[in-house]
């Protein structure tokens, strides 16, 4: 019996869930089923949006998320980790509460900026993860400088995301090029894919074009890659 | 919070688990995160090989199932379905030990064979699938044709599925038309896809040709979204 499972806090949404899921199986080097990295998957997507919680005093999602890390636990998880950026606010909340390790992806991500060695920093990402500043404040505190889209920029980002969301693959992805276009125009010399959905929608790009992106997901599945086998 | 989940016992192998959570995703008509159907998945792929103990005396993995099913119900899952057909094997035992449901993938997928009407039914599944006759009883129960591959025909099914859990999905899908072929010669109608690594094998043919195929995945993923809806 697997003595560290990793637990992921899923569902928001469940494609970028299991875009996180293919990236463990991906890169993990495995010739045998027995050889994956242990995963238990919470996709239980009734948390109330993360995004309206923050910017419109809508439903706060923190004691959902609590009560699915505890059967993530229950389960057996031993180190937990969250398929999405905006969660992330109630990152540390989480962990007070949590038995287990708990992995920021965050911290993965700006780690990975910070190995680039790129000053210029785009940051493609929910309307709450920009308010919270999630990312600008870590990546300012590493003296980089920090690109958002602008006003109206941001708005097709945020539409590209729920689109995503209802399953209208094709019109997000037109919408998004476009806002990494202006990111690139306005100077970003690498743009980080703040929000779970987004290496979904710029898949193709980034097959093309790895070196210009940092993909939050595959950020922190390395990380809890790198912890299973290190514990 | 979520009244019903349905747990997934997975990690025979992961790569057909992520299949099974993708034809979740892409069956439920959604417009929003909230809208999916809540799973839990287990995908701790130390369960011992399934073929490998029927037809070779190998480990059991029935402890394990059983444990990792108890941590599904821990969670919070209430009805339970298995991602690998050779399982199955085991279905009965495992059913009688859980508290919850648990629906079967062989009542999902003869259920989808009879629909068809069509009276020559082909199987591509593994060794111990075939030795336990866990569909040809009852194809042929239904006053079916059950047909299988040559016996050098079965071990190149087997090799590829091996194939792909060690990751080498070309070889595999090669190996696996050639065998889809040889059932047709034989005069396989349609075409049971009863091992779960199968319909990632023949992903590009099913998309061109469905009706020739039943996926078991497929089938058991509906039969799980129908007791969601009716739950």
């Amino acid at each position: 019996m697997a003595k560290n499972v990793i637990g992921i806090l899923g569902g928001m949404g469940p494609a970028a869930t299991a875009d996180m899921f293919q990236k463990f199986i991906r890169l993990t080097p495995a010739d045998c089923d027995q050889a994956h990295i242990p995963l238990l998957i919470s996709s239980i997507p009734d948390i109330p949006d993360r995004t309206r919680c923050i910017l419109a005093n809508g439903e706060d999602p923190a004691i959902v998320m609590e009560n699915y890390v505890k059967g993530l636990e229950n389960a057996g998880a031993t180190c937990i980790i969250i398929a999405c950026n905006t969660a992330h606010y109630w990152f540390d909340h989480l962990k007070q509460k949590s038995r287990v390790e708990m992995l920021s992806m965050i911290d993965s991500t700006i780690d990975e900026v910070v190995k680039r060695g790129k000053q210029r920093v785009g940051l493609l990402a929910t309307d709450a993860t920009l308010a919270t500043g999630l990312y600008q404040k870590r990546i300012e505190a590493q003296g980089l400088t920090f690109i958002r889209p602008t006003e109206l920029g941001q708005k097709e980002v945020m539409e590209s995301i729920y689109l995503l969301k209802s399953g209208e693959t094709d019109k997000a992805t037109e919408l998004m090029i476009k806002q990494r276009d202006e990111l690139i125009q306005l100077g970003a010399e690498v743009i980080i894919l703040g929000c779970t959905e987004v290496p979904i929608i710029l898949a193709r790009e980034i097959e093309q074009e790895s070196e210009r992106y940092v993909d939050s997901t595959l950020t922190l599945v390395r990380s809890a890659i790198d912890w299973y086998q290190t514990h």
